[in-house]
């Protein structure tokens, strides 16, 4: 986590000084044979100059949209042979244009979600946080605790989650994983109270988070955007996005009948709260075109919403980098990857 | 081609219910080592369901842009190990998501545009046409002569390039491959004279045909937008453009310095000519909610400029049947490229 937010700076960097690019995301959806289905294929490309890296990561997935309590979940079906999922990265060199690598994305995708939150705690928490909460137990909350135990020498990490067994697991994995304390806490609001950063990795389609909550000096970070209700976004005293480029929804390319919400945007609906997308973003307080927190009673926040596309750049710059150490990954024929007839 | 042509003519039918999509293309330049040259990341996705395929194109591309007789030129330089050039295509499934193949792009990127306009002959030559002229000899132009020959039972082809050898060596292999009469000819005019079909296939800067060549009945095909001036242009009956998304350059992501330009999009600088971005698509006539050919002396065009991402998925799809029928390629494991992991 420490070489890949390292790596992340060094893209915010290029991307601030408009060396580093995000390509332009798309989202193409369409029947498929099931019924109450949708197919989903997801690009975005990305090139960070600095590391010599172009990617891309794409998304082949089958969608569907089961109701839970009277609201519309989206849900990725493993519908792949193996029960598995499909999304990859590839990676390729900006000084020859070969293909470097291809690799399954999720764990980078986890890497680059959690890295981009710790680079906003390494600017935007106080620089004596001991404290953190990690409000979600999942695989991006495991994530959030590894770059918040690397942005800051923490003491102690809560984390909470409404299952209790998924609290105690997680406390327990990521204790051993991080060689820090992480201790389950038995509602949010104990889990957010005294914390010097609290970062929400959830999937819930609730706010978890409440205004009465906040603390003067508090860093909240946020992965999705139900996680922080309008009253949470106005009583921060400064928000830091991720990218404007990720604030609208023109990346969607729906077929006619099809019926798709993605059901986030919400935060555009409401004027105050559309200023956010002209904030300043993380690759501008990456590279100091924005200073980080000026108080230490001041309440800082970073919306870390959606993806950039030379997030992938980076972070598979580490991975490909240490498998090739390792001798991990199987090596196949540069040729097979490459042609002698100009495309 | 044949086959090519009817997967395409599918995927065009479900374009025009809305069904087939186009993703938004991202071409993303920046810079490379070597300081005459840039690197760009381009990638375009596409779903068509009727098919049953969603298809990502890629090119990781070295360019260069040596000046010609005061004009520049973009030049792809075969920049990866043993001088290759790196272009690639994917395929997935639309019902498990799980992806299919993934081979160059070289040879079906020729086959997408000859299919394109072999399409737009089908549909706007004369029934009668027998005679044919292919402006150019490289590359494209042979994927121009099989589709016509596709479309028509022609008598003759006229080939014509400014170098006498290539058209000979073109004339006599095109022969050879279709079982029609291919014959070089010493002129552009000469070739074009009394032909039914005019198809222009180069890499010229400047225009290759003429106004004043025109004749009543004719068919005439471009794939670059260089190759027919205004005055042709102007002087057509009816144009058919490929995609009406494809007239734009808003698909550019370009790095801070890079200087860049196409070379391309002077049409939609005069008015009158920006009027052709609003004329009928190739996927309106091809699923007959605009009509083909309506009187024997009606001159037809058909601008067949830049790719539509689902043009891969059909040709791809083509490829792919003929590949495992062959028994050809190489079986990679399924679980390379799919995860457990939700990503």
């Amino acid at each position: 986590m420490r070489e890949c937010m390292d790596a992340l700076a060094t893209a915010y960097r290029d991307a601030a000084e408009g060396a580093a690019l995000n390509g332009r995301r798309s989202d193409m959806l369409t029947r498929t044979v099931r019924p109450d289905a949708v197919y989903c294929l997801k690009l975005v490309g990305g090139v960070v100059p600095s590391l010599g890296i172009g990617s891309l990561r794409l998304n082949s997935d089958i969608l569907t949209f089961p109701e839970t309590d009277g609201k519309r979940r989206k849900v990725k079906v493993p519908a792949a042979p193996g029960e598995r999922w499909v999304g990859l990265v590839l990676l390729f060199s900006t000084e020859t244009g070969e293909p470097l690598a291809i690799f399954p994305d999720g764990v980078v995708q986890r890497f680059r979600v959690g890295g981009a939150s710790g680079l906003a705690v390494r600017h935007l928490a106080r620089e004596d946080a001991r404290v953190a909460a990690i409000i979600g137990t999942g695989w991006q909350a495991g994530a959030q605790a590894m770059a918040v135990a690397v942005a800051r020498p923490l003491d102690e990490i809560r984390c909470y989650s409404p299952n209790p067994e998924s609290r105690s697991r997680f406390a327990q994995e990521m204790t051993a994983q991080l060689g820090v304390r992480v201790v389950p806490a038995a509602s949010p609001e104990a889990a957010v109270k005294g914390a010097d950063v609290v970062l929400c990795a959830t999937n819930s389609l609730q706010p978890v988070l409440r205004r009465e909550w906040l603390e003067p000096g508090m860093h909240v970070g946020s992965i999705r955007d139900r996680e922080l209700p309008p009253e949470v976004l106005k009583a921060v005293d400064r928000v830091i996005i991720h990218d404007p480029d990720n604030m609208g929804s023109d990346h969607l390319v729906i077929a006619k009948g099809v019926e798709y919400r993605e059901g986030t945007k919400e935060i555009v609906t409401d004027p105050e709260l559309a200023a956010l997308a002209r904030a300043p973003s993380l690759a501008e307080l990456v590279a100091g075109k924005v200073p980080g927190r000026s108080r230490p009673d001041e309440i800082t926040c970073f919306l870390n919403y959606h993806g950039v596309g030379y997030q992938f750049a980076a972070t598979g710059a580490v991975l490909y980098a240490k498998a090739r150490a390792a001798g991990a990954g199987r090596e196949l024929p540069g040729e097979w990857f490459t042609e002698t007839v100009h495309p």
